[in-house]
This record gives C-alpha cells, structure tokens and sequence, in this order.
C-alpha cells in the first residue's frame, strides 16, 4: 500500500525522536511492502518562528491531505511564563485538535515486565494494569465560550456538550470494549455538573446496543483515587475533556513507564499519532531523550489508520525485544549502558 | 470558654464517630475549664427522611447559631443511582456551603510514621509528605448556571469567578504558608481556561504583600502527575473548587491514612469540621468504624474556630499515642488487637 503521512515534528526533542519513527516505518514498509511519503510540516514554536502561527494553513492543507499524521511535541519554555500570551504553541494544539475534528483521544497505560520498579506505586498494586482512557478532545470547557465581563473582574469558561458529542465518543469506548474484557467505565461529575448527567444519560441509554459491555458510573473523584490504589482494576474509561486531561497524566505515571506511553487521536477521517510525553527542551540535541513512545506512537498508527496489526506488531516486538537486551537510552539504562536516540532507532529499525 | 457547637453528624457511620468526637471533645473542655453545649441539627439523607429537605432551614439557623459546626458525612446507597434526582443528601451539602459562606476548604494530607506501609506508593515517595490544600468551595462550575437546550440535547455548566473571591481564597494560602515552609502552589489550568487565567494574575498580583512567600504555579494535569510522584515536594497548594475536589482526594489516598485525615471549611463567620471518609453505610451500628478522622476534625476545631492550640494539641497527642500503642479499630489493625469505635473514641477521652 501507499501511505501519506504529515509529519509534524514540533520542538524541543521532538523532531529527534520523530526522525526515529520514520527510520521505524521505512523498515516496516520494506518489510511488508509498503511505500511512505513523508510530508513534513511546521507546527508549535518552530512554526511561531517561522510563520506567527503556531498551527498554519499550510500545515493543515498538509495534514488534509495525508492519510495519518505523526506528531512530536510542542511547546518551549519561553512560553512557559505567560499562559495568557496570544500566541502561544498550545493555541496550535487545540486549533488543530478542533480542524482536524480529533474529538477521540485515546491514551493507553500498561506496564512493562521489565519496568515496574520504575512506578512510585508498589508493584502488587500496578502488575497486570493495563487500561485504556477515550478522552473527548473537541468539546466541553476547552472550546466552550469564555471571557471577562465587569472590567476583567469577573472570568467565565462555559462546558457545554451535545448529546451527538457523547454518543460519537461513547461508541469508540463500547467498541473497545467489545475488543477487551468488556468492561467500561464512564467517569463524570453528574452529582454536580449538569454536562455530566448528559453524559451518563446517553451512555445509559446506549447500553442496550452493547449487551455484552458491563458498564460503570464512577465520580472523577472517587477515579481519581481508584487510579492511584487499584490502577489494575479498570479497563476502558470514557470521560469529557477536562477530566481526561487530568486522569490521564495521573494514570501515566503510575506505570512508571510514561516515556514508552503513545497516543491517538482519532476523528471521523483522519487520526493523530504522539507520544504523552513533552517536548523536553533540555534535552534537545543531546541525542539522550528516549524514541520508543514516539516508535509505538507509529506502532498504533500502523493498527489504527491504515488497518495493519501485523505492521504495529513487528514494531512492538522490536520495543519489547529492546527493552529485554537493555538496548535504551539513559532513562531506562539503570546503571547499565545508556544508547543514544539514534542507536535505539537504529536498532528498532534493523530489528523489525 | 464557653461553646455552642452545631453537631451534624448526618448519615451512615457519621453519629458513631461524631459520638466519640464529642466524647473527647468534652474531655478536652474539662481538663481545660471550657464550657460545650451540643446542638445537633438534622442533614443528609436524615434529613430528607424527617423533613423531605437535607439542609433545612432549622439547621441553618442552628449553625448560625453556633460557635463551630462539627458535620460527621452524608449519603446513602439509595441515592447513589440516580444523580439527577431532585433530592439528594449532596445537594445539602452545597447548599450548607453556600448559605454558610464556607468558602475555603482546607485538607491536609500528612502521613503517620507507623502507617506508612499502609500507602500504596513506595516509602521513599511518601516519607515526610505534610501538604495542605486550600480549595475554593462556594465557586466556580459547581455554582455557575447550568441546564439544557435544544430540547434537552445540548448540557451547559458555566464556571465563573470574581477577583474578590480569588483573593480571599489566596490569602488564606498565603497566611498559611507563612506559618510553615513559606511555598504556595496555584494550581491552575491558564493554558487554556479564563478563569484560571484570572487564578493566576491575581496570586502573581498578591505575591508583592507576602515577599517571603515563594510563589510556583502549575497545571492540573501536572500537579495530579506530581502528587503521585513526590507528594513531599509539595507544602501548601491554592485552588479553585473542581480541580481541589480531584486533587485533595488523589492527594488523601497517597499517605496511606485516608481514615485518618480532617478537614476545615471556613467562611468569614463560621467554620466546619468534617473527616474526609464519607458515610460508609455497611459499616452502620457495627462499632468498626475508625473514629479518628472525626476526632482530629475536633482537634482543627479547637485550633481554627476557637485558637485554642494547646486543645488541639492534646487531642493530636492522645491520637499518635492510640496509634503507637495499637489502640486502633480493624481499618490499622494489622492483624493485631481491633478495638470498637467506641472503645477507641473512650481511650482518647481518658488519655486528654
Ligand atoms: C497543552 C494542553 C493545552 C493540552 C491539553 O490540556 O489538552 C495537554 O495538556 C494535553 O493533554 O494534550
Ligand atoms: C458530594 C460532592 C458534591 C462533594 C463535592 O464534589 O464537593 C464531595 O465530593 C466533596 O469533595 O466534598
């Protein structure tokens, strides 16, 4: 097959740790007889940069016209200090994330065998956990109207939802959970919020399509300590924007393996791919930030765009095998020899 | 001194510990030559069954009344399946909080030597965590409009917040830090919300009156990563109320002693104290129930709503001794001697 892919590589290690996905994918589209045009465009700092604009047209008629996009990190500390700055490299994300129409963000937490000494969280408490978040990515409070009123002392942010907005995320959730041990959990706050009772309703009524999907209602709070006590305990959850912002950076680091953790974002035509991780502005060029989320990050484009578990495997299997014979960078080295980015994806690439 | 104090010992396990709470709360009162009167008033899902209402009216006006409210917790397995009911113990509380103006929640969380095992984070992560949240109660998405349209298919929740409310949380963060290790944290969400936006240019705009304060602020998203990772790198955190009702009960679970911890809510005229567990209903009558939380919520009643340090401290003291020596119902038992919450809360008063 022939593949287009936006390559939106971004700052700080980003660009990096992407030039090792692409070496990753080549090798995989050798081996399997595929062929990758690669359409890189500019996005967060280095598109400010460029263009005072942290998401263009440019980059978006890119991404338009590609079958998946594969994305690094963004952001720079020189905006770190004034959140209400204009133009900032978030403002990108979230333009892009709404164009793109990524309303599905789908982040899994698992752990590695080899790494659960590296969790803050006690092993009996972590082995085994392997869970997936669907975290709503184009509504409620982030695109809600917000703004100032009585001379800028008085802020409002509105959450606002749609029963259409639940139902399009609910199915990708009960459809994972066909897939998995068919159980979900919907996170809200519907002793509370109003968006929340909307979102329980609908899952509630869409249970009946799914028989075989034992489904849970669980309080963002009570989730937010069940994460830390029982992470092992949950299976799929579905929640709105805000609270799977928060949930999800939780739950990534009590695998203790968050620089091996990729994403997707999935809309109705086209999905993203990135690492969890940042843009990690220190280490840029220093050829130590780690490939391997980035790396799976194409793993789960591979299953997901394009259909191609074989392909997402081969890359898996490198990871894992890599991770076995200690082939990582100094993150992961635990006194033991530290590789480079490059050396990693050299290595992942020659053995998929 | 003399004391009225309103006893809302509510639902479940809530009149068993409150019982022992006022049992060393008069021990207290004695050794030290304080006068109490008791005056308990209905809440809860008691309330709703006496007078079909869970903060009535004679309640308020008994708080009012009152020098410090003692509240044990509220809620019952009936009302947890349908959080849209119109009369439901929780819509009391938020009620109470906004008639009583308690507009700052403050919860502790600290860990206790001989339970650090019980934690399910690593010794390492937790020893020496002593943080405080301070989280906006009377604001925010919680009490901003909300409903429906179109029919019932789009949900709203508009969360709004005034500068002047802003700056009466953050002062009460900012005096507090004084009196310890002099860090305050706004946890906020600038990147993308106008209200936290207006969160953090008015703690940046106070930070001139308190120039030995050193002032950090963070993201939600990596302050729920940060309280996993090193919770003792924390000392006094600022925030509004959603993200305070995720964080503090993510923060409770990582000391281990979540059935020990208190908390305050404090207005301009009076203040609450209340454990964090809730009311725990199969645990109802059968003299199991850990009663320290709510003990040591009388401790901070005496400390806060009366500045009676040297009171509180004794209830503080007779609580480490009944832990060092195994006075301790099932929840610290270890396989040791479990003791009723009875016989616990009839230790304390005797060990005043
Ligand atoms: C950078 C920020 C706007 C973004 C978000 O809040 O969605 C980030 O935290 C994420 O989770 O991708
Ligand atoms: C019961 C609920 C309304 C309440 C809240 O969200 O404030 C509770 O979770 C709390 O933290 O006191």
């Amino acid at each position: 097959m022939k593949f287009n892919i936006a390559v939106l590589a971004g700052d700080g290690i980003g660009p990096e740790v992407m030039e090792q996905a692409q070496k990753v994918s080549e090798a995989v589209a050798q081996k399997f007889g595929h062929e990758i045009t690669w359409k890189p465009a500019l996005t967060g700092a280095a598109a400010i940069d460029a263009v005072g604009e942290p998401y263009p047209d440019s980059t978006h008629e890119v991404c338009l016209a590609s079958d998946a996009v594969l994305f690094g990190a963004i952001g720079l500390p020189r905006f770190d200090n004034d959140p209400s700055a204009p133009v900032r490299p978030e403002q990108g994300l979230l333009k892009m994330r709404k164009k793109l129409g990524l309303f599905a963000n789908l982040r899994p937490t698992f752990t590695f065998p080899s790494l659960l000494d590296k969790s803050p969280l006690k092993r009996e408490r972590i082995e085994g956990t392997d869970l997936v978040f669907f975290r709503e990515l184009t509504g409620g409070i982030y695109f809600g109207e917000k703004g100032r009123r009585e001379g800028g002392e008085t802020a409002f942010d509105n959450c606002v939802y749609t029963r259409a907005e639940v139902q399009r995320l609910a199915k990708k959730g009960f459809e994972l959970a066909m897939t998995r041990s068919k159980r979900l959990c919907c996170v809200d706050k519907a002793n509370v919020l109003e968006t929340s009772r909307l979102w329980r309703e609908t899952v509630q009524a869409m249970e009946k399509d799914y028989p075989e999907v034992e489904v849970s209602y669980e309080l963002v709070d009570a989730v937010a300590m069940r994460l830390v006590q029982w992470p092992n305990s949950y299976d799929v959850l579905i929640t709105e924007n805000l609270f799977g912002d928060i949930l999800t950076d939780e739950a990534s680091v009590i695998s203790g393996s968050m620089g091996l953790m990729p994403s997707a974002s999935m809309g109705s035509d086209i999905a993203l791919f990135e690492p969890i991780h940042g843009s990690y502005p220190q280490a840029t060029g220093l050829n130590i930030a780690n490939p391997m989320a980035m790396v799976l990050s194409a793993a789960m484009m591979f299953e997901i765009a394009f259909s191609l578990p074989e392909e997402g495997k081969a890359i898996r299997d490198a990871v894992n095998k890599a991770l076995a014979e200690g082939i990582v960078t100094e993150d992961l080295a635990e006194g033991g020899k530290a590789y480079g980015t490059k050396e990693v994806g050299d290595w992942l690439a020659a053995n998929i």
